[in-house]
C-alpha cells in the first residue's frame, strides 16, 4: 500500500499499487469486491414508495476496458427529487428503469484505473450510486480536491443540494441583504444551506419546519423566526404573525399550504424560487391555492429551477462554498444511515422527515 | 357655437364660446348640465356584484376654482379589476369607498375651463369615470391628439387594456417571433388584443373563449387554434390536442382551470404573464391546479403585473399602437351599452361574458 502511495506518478507500477491496495481493500471489506450490488425499482409507485418497490441485485464483476475506472463506492445519496424519477413519463431527468440499477450522486475512491487521468486512492464523485461499485469511463468521473473537507460533503453542502440552494437564493430569488425569506423544509439538505447562506448575506430567515427538535436545530443555525407546521393551525396565520410586513422571497420545497401561506403574506414584487414540492411527490392531491390572486396584486414573480441548468456555474458555487465552510460560516448537516441495505429505507425517510440536513448512506466504514 | 370653435385660442372669447356651447349642450342633452350624476357602491358583495350594489346619486354642480376643468364624460369605462376595488382591504389599487362616486377611465370633451392649458373642445382622458361630468384640476386630464381613431379607442386599445397587452406579452412575457402562446379570454378587451400583437408579431396562437360566436370572432382576428372551453370537457386535453408540442407563453386572464392546463401544457423555460384571474373576483373558491410540479420540471417562470407598473413606458406603447391601428394590422373590438344608467349592467356582464372586446359605456349620443 505505500508502495502504491508513493508510486501514484509511475503507470509501470500503478498495476502492482492497485493490485495491493485491492487485496488490502478486499480483507476489509471483501463483500465490495467479490460480488457488487446495486438497488433497482422493482415497481413504479402510485403515492408513498414501499421498501418492496426496491430490490437488490448482484452485478458480477467483469475486467475493466481501456479507459475505465472502477470505484469503490464509499457514500451514496439519497435525495427527494429521486421520487420524481420514478415514475414513468417524460420530465426534466429520465425516469429509473426497471429492474436496472439506479443511479444518482455517489463519491468514493478509484480501486482500479485504465485510464491515465485517474489512480487507484483518487477520491471521486460521480452519478452511479445506489451500488457498491461503479464501472465507466474516466470522463463520468470527477475528482474531488484534496482538502480538509470531508468527501461526503460533495453529495452535500458542496454538491448538489448545496448549489441548489445556492443559484436558488442568488440567481433565482436574486437575494440581497436585509430582505426577509421564508423557507420551508428548513432543516432539510437544501433548506439548512438556504437558511445559513440567507443569514450569511444579511436576511431575515423565516423558517418552517416540522416538530420540535427540528426548531431548535434551526433556531442554532440563526433562523430569525421559526415556524413549526405540524403544530401551526395555519402557516399563513403563523408566517403574517413572525413577519407582517411580508416577505421578499419565499424558497419553496414543499409547495402546498407552504406556497399559499407564502402567496398570502408576499410583499410587491416578492420573488419566490421553487425548487421542491416535496408534499406532491407521493401525493396525487392537486395544490390549493387560496392566494393565487395575490400573484397578480403583488407582481409575484414564481420560477421553477432545476440545478442542472446550473451547471456552467458550478465552479463560482464551490469557490464561494468551501470558503464559507472553512471559516466557519456554515455547517454541514447529515443523517447517516450505514450499509448498502439501508438505501431505500434512508430515502424513504425522506418523506416522513427523517432527515435533519442532508441524508447519507454510508457504504464502507 | 361655430364662434367658440374658431376662437379656441383666445381667452378673452373663449368664455363666450364655453357658454355658448354649454347652451347648445344643454339643449340636446341638458340632463347632464342640469345635474351631474354618478355612481357608487352602496354595499361591498361577498362574490357576484348584483344592481342593488350600485347606487345612482346627483351632484350639484358648483362653480369651477381657479386650475379647473370641467369635462362633459362621453364615455365611461368598465372593466374586471373595479370587481376588485369593491371590495374592503389593501390591493395594489385603493378600494372604492362607500357611497363616494366611483372613479375609472373616462373620455369627454372640456366644456368649461378655468386651466390655461385646457379649451372647451379639448377631448382628453381621466380617472372620473362612472359619472356624467368631471371637474377636476388640470393635472389629472390628458388630453387626447387630434387623429383617426376614435376617442373611445383611449378606453380600449388605445388605453389600460391595450397597453396592459402591450406590456404582458412584450414586457412580462417577452414574446418572441416563432413562440406559442395560449391566451385565455381572448375575445375579451385584452385578450382579443394579445391575440392580434402575437399575430403580428409572427407567434401561434391558441385561444380560448366560451361559445361559438366567440370562436368566429378570434378565428376572424387570425387565432391559429381555438378552445372553446365551455363545451371542452378538458381545457388542458383541447390544448395538448391543439399544440402537441406545447406552449412557450401562456397570458392569464382567466386563472383556475384555465392556468392549470397551462401548465400541464408548458415547455421547458414557459413564461407567464399573470394579468387577471376573472374566475376568482366573484368566487371565494380556491384555485385548484393539479399541474403545479410542472413549475419545477418545466422551469415555468409566472409573474403577475399590473398595467400602473409600466406607466415610465406608455409613450413607446402609444406610438407602437397607433402605427398598427392607422396600418389597418390590429382591430378594436368593443361592446357597447348606451347610457348613464347601464353602467352597473355593463359591467356585471363583464363576469358573464357579455361582452365581445372593450366593454364601454356611451353617455353622450
Amino acid at each position: 500500500v505505500q508502495l502504491a502511495s508513493a508510486s501514484a506518478g509511475d503507470h509501470g507500477l500503478n498495476a502492482v499499487g492497485c493490485s495491493l491496495r485491492c487485496r488490502f481493500l478486499n480483507l476489509t471489506i471483501g463483500v465490495h469486491l467479490s460480488v457488487a450490488k446495486a438497488w433497482c425499482i422493482a415497481s413504479r409507485p402510485k403515492d408513498c414508495p414501499q421498501l418492496a418497490d426496491f430490490i437488490a441485485i448482484e452485478i458480477p464483476r467483469r475486467d475493466l476496458r481501456e479507459g475505465e475506472v472502477r470505484v469503490l463506492n464509499h457514500w451514496m445519496s439519497v435525495d427527494p427529487y429521486m421520487r420524481g424519477r420514478m415514475n414513468a413519463g417524460d420530465s426534466y431527468i429520465t425516469p429509473f428503469e426497471l429492474d436496472k440499477p439506479m443511479d444518482g450522486f455517489a463519491v468514493g475512491e478509484v480501486i482500479e484505473s485504465r485510464a491515465t487521468d485517474f489512480q487507484p486512492g483518487d477520491q471521486v464523485l460521480h452519478m452511479l450510486g445506489w451500488r457498491t461499485e461503479a464501472v465507466a469511463p474516466a470522463n463520468q468521473y470527477v475528482k474531488l480536491p484534496s482538502s480538509t473537507i470531508p468527501i461526503q460533503a460533495y453529495l452535500g453542502i458542496m454538491g448538489m443540494p448545496g448549489a441548489t440552494a445556492y443559484f436558488g437564493l442568488f440567481e433565482v430569488a436574486q437575494a440581497k441583504a436585509g430582505e426577509c425569506i421564508f423557507v420551508s423544509a428548513a432543516a432539510g439538505g437544501v433548506g439548512s444551506t438556504v437558511l445559513q447562506l440567507a443569514k450569511n448575506k444579511g436576511l431575515t430567515v423565516v423558517a418552517s419546519v416540522g416538530g420540535p427538535e427540528k426548531v431548535r436545530i434551526v433556531r442554532d443555525l440563526g433562523a430569525d423566526f421559526v415556524i413549526d407546521y405540524k403544530s401551526s393551525p395555519s402557516i399563513e396565520s403563523a408566517l403574517r404573525d413572525a413577519v407582517p410586513s411580508g416577505v421578499d422571497i419565499y424558497f419553496d420545497n414543499v409547495g402546498h399550504s407552504h406556497l399559499d401561506a407564502a402567496l398570502g403574506c408576499a410583499k410587491d414584487f416578492a420573488r419566490f424560487a421553487i425548487c421542491g414540492m416535496i408534499q406532491s411527490y407521493n401525493s396525487t392531491q392537486p395544490t390549493i391555492l387560496s392566494n393565487a390572486i395575490k400573484i397578480i396584486e403583488k407582481r409575484i414573480a414564481i420560477k421553477g429551477f432545476v440545478i442542472t441548468d446550473f451547471v456552467c456555474k458550478l465552479d463560482a458555487f464551490r469557490t464561494d462554498m468551501a470558503a464559507l465552510i472553512q471559516q466557519g460560516r456554515i455547517r454541514s448537516l447529515e443523517t447517516i444511515r450505514s450499509g448498502f441495505e439501508s438505501g431505500p429505507s434512508a430515502f424513504l425517510e425522506l418523506f416522513s422527515g427523517g432527515n435533519v440536513g442532508k441524508m447519507l448512506v454510508r457504504l464502507v466504514d
